[in-house]
């Protein structure tokens, strides 16, 4: 991709946005074991950053989200969630985007209109890689997943973005127990613990860790077992969603 | 106040502020049994609202929050905490600060650059009643409690932010237990137990509630007892403030 169309991507209708205001969204999956978060970036030499954009004049954050992400990366159905908004007077700069490109007066003068001071509210989600489609978005050339111990340089202040994200995510779990969306339909303990310890980033013991889930009765366990794990034999469970929403809605303490 | 005073209040030096971003503060209370939120007015004639203003070009939103209420209410040394953005197109309007007003077309061509999309960011903070000064703010003539159950109307999306608030307070008992900025020195559980029943807006179980307490282990029971309450002489305790910043470190479970 050359400069024109670089420009042609990153330009604005004035009349439709919001200059100073932007979402960015900070999608989480599991991913071989680890948490990993959703980067993107305009072009191979420029640097990886979280899906975001500008909101629309006539949109709330929460819309323009869903937009963005479904724009950027062809995600639908995400379920955002808002955690925090960044406003640091000096936390936007588009320099690192155009840094290795030759401009003329015109072209930095077009740039420079983008330059502004930026609020940007903060979205977290946390969806099942597999069923998760990242297609027809406007970088789906340039889409990867990060292992969040492992971040890669980000623009702006992203890197802070996601670990107020971690943190949030970290808390959202006294309130909304690990669920559907992320669990198979017939699914383990051991399975259902792996998932609280990777989001976590710590080990949990084992019986007070079972006692917690089954006090929720929002597992039911089966008559089945999951075969040919080593010896154990764990039993399956499965998601019980009415229970689950009836426990949302009484504000049950999901901490573990 | 005349209509000359109020354009000089509410006059902004558009080179200082950023004319579309703004915070607005939720200040709880608890007094006579009640949780209570602090209200504002510009006029005597305006209708009630939170206390809240633009941010500065130079500053962050916490740093505008925390000197927006000591302008507006001379309160200080409060710990505000971010909780949600509102971003609602069409959630602000000068309309209701001038409506009782006859404007000429200038003082309404003056008003009318007021009259933006405003993002507002909302922070909240349960204070001690006792403590908290207010003293020598903008509006101090216009200020006042107002029990969360019984809210008067007001201005803008400001019933909503309050709720959200409300929301957010509750939710954030589970990871600050309620301390020493709202107990008295030396204070007895039942005393504990009715600040959690009136922020919780519900009854809570005696025995459950004390056991859980003392499982923290940040509140110490003293070999001295509350004289005079009925028949009941219930021991008194005392917060323990470094084992108290330890268990928010090791992110303890506080829901109850």
């Amino acid at each position: 991709m050359d400069l024109k169309q670089l420009l042609s991507k990153i330009q604005i209708d004035v009349s439709k946005f919001e200059l100073n205001a932007s979402v960015d969204c900070v999608i989480f999956t599991i991913q071989e074991n680890k948490l990993k978060v959703l980067l993107t970036s305009f072009l191979p030499e420029t640097p990886w950053m979280l899906p975001g954009g500008f909101i629309g004049k006539q949109e709330n954050a929460g819309t323009a989200a869903k937009r963005i992400l479904l724009e950027r990366t062809g995600a639908e159905n995400v379920y955002l969630q808002e955690f925090k908004t960044f406003s640091n007077p000096d936390r936007f700069s588009i320099e690192p985007l155009v840094s290795h490109l030759i401009l003329d007066d015109e072209e930095r003068k077009k740039i420079s209109e983008l330059h502004k001071r930026i609020f940007s509210i903060g979205y977290f989600a946390l969806v099942n890689f597999e069923s998760l489609t990242l297609t027809g978005g406007l970088f789906d050339e340039n889409t990867r997943w990060a292992d969040v111990e492992q971040l890669p340089q980000l623009m702006h202040d992203h890197t802070e973005i996601i670990l107020e994200a971690i943190d949030a995510l970290r808390k959202e779990l006294y309130f909304k127990p690990i669920g559907y969306n992320l669990l198979p339909e017939k699914f383990t303990m051991p399975e259902l613990q792996n998932l609280y310890e990777i989001i976590l980033n710590k080990s949990i013991d084992r019986s007070s860790f079972q006692r917690k889930m089954l006090k929720w009765d929002i597992y039911k366990r089966l008559e089945e077992r999951r075969e040919g794990v080593a010896h154990k034999r764990p039993f399956l469970y499965v998601f019980n969603k009415e229970k689950y929403k009836l426990a949302i809605q009484q504000r049950i303490n999901f901490g573990i």
